[in-house]
């Protein structure tokens, strides 16, 4: 396939723009081929007018016809073969396996909302009807349903070039909802990016979607902001960084007419390790805690940034398999120069602070492109609970071990935390027992609580939540990943006294499309 | 029942402040005997400190613990007797009758949130179980449910001193989702407030509350800031001036943690007569149309203030029936001087711009008190269209006639608005039928769409939306009425791979509370 470079506009190429780019190779700093344009304003202005006129007509398709077009998308990236597959991992340093599973995963949250829409109960539709004879005053017929936003603005990340970049996990709820989407490409990824828009607009084109349900723009921080400050678009959804997310999130704010934002930033992801358990499973909770941290080079939102441990005569003997352990983990490429550089950065910077951090054990080095290698530090829970910096996230292969003299200081430094996207324990029966007061503080601070398990691998599911309290994220009542995520592009709209024809199809007296509904307070289909 | 004038902080009666204030009887301009002390910035910070303490306690509470507590605040604003009506009428100006209903709509909604907290199934429960054997990896198990945010500011109205007040709407559903509240009282309604505020803590303690749960302080704009502001309060409800509504928002985005904040900022409502009603029903909706917007003296959220009319042979007889009623409406005691003199200058401004308005007919005058007479105005489609100001909501019994010469001019009018909480049509069969795409507009516009019905009078029930795009609120995925408003307050936390017994009730294997829920995609209970 032949990349062209350009942007995709509403079903067509346009590139009016004079500042070009290539793609890097991370696994060896070499430039790709491809010369890709970054889109002009005019052109990102464009783009959300063409968004806000397909919504006329998005806004109305039926839940089975947005399957169709969902399912036809993950059709259409598996037609992209094995190109893909191997341009991605080019652009990305991610290895084949991995790419190779991700497509699988994009393919799967798309199919997956389609299954959402088919059953279409996902619309919280309710139903007060009338009560003419009521007292002292009559009661009209009300009824409510969930309707997309408008267009919406997605920023993908650099670590999940195809399960949260063009046709993401927010991309992909966005459509579900009825929303178009413009996308702005992730200038690590930009073939990617481009294979990815030309799958979603055949989709559109074969399953008669309306052009502007969809572009995808190449740029940097002016285009981005472009798209966050276009009247037409009603929500943006966001994964990176801590400033690009507040960024976006206090430009959407003060707009004429707010916003909402989804920027999902990250975050530390506390682990605490109980005592009976940090006795009976040493190697195994190292080893795993190893694989956790290293996993894609450390650069999963949800890498174990800190790891909570009681001084205890267990201690060492933990730290000594875990520094192991580390010390054999191969270094690993980075996505891009920017990520290895402030990862190293972040390394030199705990590395050089003495007084309050000491390095235990360091992976393998390379030279070789961007690659970055593990390294394991130990601090005390003291210092975590006087020192802010130590939440702050080193996206890539680092944690830092927290000692901790008493269970005090523990349940004192999960109450200094801020939010997290998730937090771990590691325990037997009794440590669980003994540490619930543990858990509800930490139950106050994330977005999943998790038991003997690892948080690297975030499920698509109905039941996950990515997300967490401020600064995980700029909306903590929201999920990025999972079937909840289609909630963040809706609202509610109530319909009174509507004549039957007049109502959509999920607020017809006699159901037609079978969905659960909240009838005077009671569920029935 | 003797009036302290004091702030309700935690169970305890304060007044450190010099600060002091009357209530003012708007019927005669006279002041009430009570003194109330404004809250000191210590006293609201120590009200915020002990609502956070609270929750540590209060969010572990079942719904049932819950809902008897609501159900112990309608009994004790009952308990308060006639003395609260007449006082309550003292303040606002608003008839006895009036508020013997808004009293009975407090208590309904708190008791209705009661009857959702004891169904249980609000809490959206979602259990995807563990695939041990999925390949080419192993599912977890993993779980989710709605959780309380932490202690919520409540910001009450003038306008419903009752049901959008201390024990309003806001605050029935930050209790019940289980957020402890910090009530800024309204200087309209003090003595109002402190009756309200001692029938919650007694409620509280009867039913054996943590202390901090409750906290009402009386203030102005520093008082209200420093609630907005503090580090423990994790979200805003407030009702009122589109003004004070953005100034909190904007606060509240600013703050290290930004927290979600629900204004509620009111709206212009317009209403749509089309043709064929126009000409059979003149007098039906010419007599409700001067109730609508004459009832309390104009002062509803959902006053129709922009009333769509088409230039045909039926608008002039039209308008001489609605002047000829609200010429012969009576003048209406406003809530407070402020109100009423934005008011009269609202009207002035409109009276005085000869170029794109017309005074239709005015109300009966009255000197005495705070008293507004009715006003109706006529400009045309043309003017609306290219002037911004006539969406400005004037706080009143008035409203403005908008004269189109064509469809294409109500489209394009409609085109143009911004976020409204309402929007009306009134139209036979056939007019609705030759308006759906008006209909498809203004359903983007607002929160509620009502047919040959008037948008003043919100149900309290499981299918309303008060809210609607920005200006409207700061939040259009919400609703302030009804009990869908308890998701305000939440957000979903995810378990994954928790035993049994420290998972809630509500996500226990064997669904102890008999709940509705996700579980592996399918609703059951």
């Amino acid at each position: 396939m032949i990349l062209t470079g350009k942007n995709y506009i509403a079903g067509s190429l346009s590139s009016n723009g004079r500042t070009t780019f290539k793609g890097i190779n991370p696994s060896d700093a070499t430039e790709l081929e491809t010369t890709f344009y970054e889109a002009t304003i005019d052109e990102t202005n464009e783009a959300a007018l063409k968004a806000h006129e397909a919504f006329a007509i998005y806004r109305k398709k039926s839940g089975e016809e947005k399957a169709l077009f969902l399912d036809a998308i993950a059709d259409e990236i598996l037609n992209l073969g094995d190109e893909l597959i191997t341009y991605c991992s080019a652009e990305s340093g991610l290895p084949i396996g991995r790419i190779t599973g991700e497509r699988g995963r994009t393919m799967g949250q798309l199919k997956l909302f389609a299954t959402v829409l088919r059953e279409g109960s996902w619309v919280d539709a309710r139903i007060d009807p009338a009560l003419p004879d009521r007292q002292p005053l009559p009661r009209a017929d009300i009824r409510y349903m969930q309707k997309p936003l408008g267009a919406v603005g997605v920023f993908g990340a650099s670590n999940f070039p195809l399960a949260f970049s063009v046709a993401g996990g927010d991309t992909a709820s966005a459509l579900a909802s009825g929303c178009p989407v413009v996308v702005k490409g992730h200038p690590s990824h930009p073939g990617t990016c481009e294979m990815i828009a030309m799958a979603i607009n055949k989709a559109a084109e074969k399953t008669g979607m309306p052009k502007g349900v969809f572009s995808m723009v190449h740029g940097s921080i002016e285009v981005g902001m472009a798209i966050v400050n276009h009247p037409h678009i009603k929500a943006i959804g966001f994964t990176g960084s801590t400033k690009g997310g507040i960024a976006i999130f206090q430009a959407a704010n003060n707009r004429d007419e707010p916003i909402p934002v989804y920027s999902e930033m990250g975050s530390t992801n506390p682990v605490f390790i109980l005592p009976e358990a940090l006795k009976a499973r040493s190697e195994e909770i190292a080893k795993g805690l190893t694989n956790s941290v290293t996993l894609g080079t450390g650069q999963f939102c949800t890498n174990p940034g800190l790891v909570f441990l009681n001084n205890d005569e267990n201690l060492q003997n933990f730290q000594k398999l875990t520094a192991k352990h580390f010390e054999e983990a191969e270094a690993g490429v980075m996505l891009n120069k920017g990520i290895k550089s402030a990862f190293d950065n972040g390394i030199e910077s705990l590395a050089s602070n003495k007084l309050d951090v000491k390095l235990v054990a360091k992976g393998k080095f390379s030279s070789e492109g961007f690659k970055g290698s593990a390294h394991l530090f130990e601090t005390t829970a003291k210092s975590f609970i006087s020192k802010d910096y130590f939440e702050e996230e080193n996206f890539g292969p680092s944690t830092i071990s927290v000692v901790a003299d008493s269970k005090e200081e523990l349940l004192t430094s999960a109450k200094k935390m801020k939010g997290h996207l998730t937090a771990t324990l590691f325990g037997t029966e009794n440590d669980l027992n003994n540490y619930t007061d543990l858990i509800d503080v930490l139950e106050q601070k994330v977005g999943r609580l998790i038991i003997n398990d690892f948080p690297t691998g975030v499920e698509v599911c109905h039941a996950m939540v990515h997300g967490g309290p401020f600064p995980a994220t700029t909306n903590s009542r929201s999920t990025s990943v999972g079937t909840a995520a289609i909630h963040r592009f809706t609202r509610p709209v109530c319909y009174q006294n509507f004549p039957e024809n007049l109502l959509p199809d999920e607020l017809k007296t006699d159901n037609p499309l079978g969905i659960m509904r909240l009838f005077n307070g009671d569920y029935k289909r």
